[in-house]
């Protein structure tokens, strides 16, 4: 592959892809599908496809053959049930309150397409497991402005580590992209 | 507390209190002790506190009533035994071969010492899976310059994380201070 494309607007996948020190373009897919799935797993598998689908579609033929197309889509699951982003504060609130003291899921789903169509996708899961929280703290939380546009009303980089207790799998998974097991695919695939 | 002092050089530590939105002076500690306990959370305990009394200690009377001063030390242990900082690149070439395909435990012990040199310690314990590395790879990474400070002779902020297969605890126990019981143990004694 001469060249990858990261097929996200999200900044933390960018910065996680530079974190493990990966050159690549963003061309972000404006698809905004409604997945057909309904297990967690399955939905972010579906829509990570879509988005990367999208991006590759779009590219001239000549640059499909020495092009790498990541797509990826995160979300948040509590007792089997997917929990979307926050449409407010109250919403945002609302999430917090049932998540907390509780564990909960964070699936992140990645396709990788490539040449004439090759494609794979894959998913990780992480057990995040958070500390009881008082409404007190959920609304001082929520006031930062870090939950707006986060799966599951927190964010594990930032102030929200304060209330995350432990986690099983992959963080970076949590964070919007498994790069562990991302770099493993590409070594696998393309003897990185 | 009106103040908060960490006695740490670490800026993974000083960033991971600013994410957390805590505000704080730094004042290393000079200290370079021998621990007298052998078990590794015992040890990571001995050191943080004896960082934390050291820098308590140079406080003029009336800062020692106003001030909270944050100890941290951070290990790795595989198999019960302590792995240190690599002290080559030889070294790390070694540790990295020896934990690689593996499960080895990261322990951090934080001391917090305030007012009449009322202390607590604890510590965390986090375990961390990681993918198998071929000698090439670990030549590789070695070559980045990465593990040459780091405990365990990887970052997993880094570029160390394409090697993650999972972790189980908290994530930042594994890049230098636990910000989530942290923040519980500052909560539980300074009503925040």
């Amino acid at each position: 592959m001469n060249k990858i494309i990261l097929a996200s607007a999200s900044p933390r996948r960018q910065e996680l892809l530079t974190q493990i020190g990966m050159e690549f373009k963003v061309i972000p897919s404006g698809m905004e599908e409604v997945p057909q799935s309904r297990q967690p797993e399955d939905v972010v598998m579906e829509l990570s496809k879509g988005k990367a689908e999208d991006v590759f579609e779009s590219l001239p033929k000549e640059e499909k053959e020495i092009t790498l197309v990541i797509g990826a889509d995160t979300i948040v699951a509590y007792k089997g049930r997917i929990i979307g982003k926050p449409d407010s504060r109250e919403n945002a609130q609302e999430i917090l309150s049932c998540l907390q003291g509780g564990i909960h899921q964070v699936y992140t789903g990645v396709t990788l397409i490539w040449q004439a169509g090759e494609k794979i996708s894959f998913y990780e899961k992480t057990d995040v497991e958070m500390y009881p929280m008082s409404m007190e703290e959920i609304k001082r939380y929520v006031d930062t402005g870090e939950p707006v546009d986060k799966a599951g009303a927190y964010g594990i980089q930032g102030k929200g580590a304060a209330y995350i207790k432990e986690i099983r799998g992959d963080y970076n998974n949590v964070v919007g992209l498994p790069v562990g097991r991302l770099y493993q695919e590409m070594k696998k695939h393309f003897l990185l």
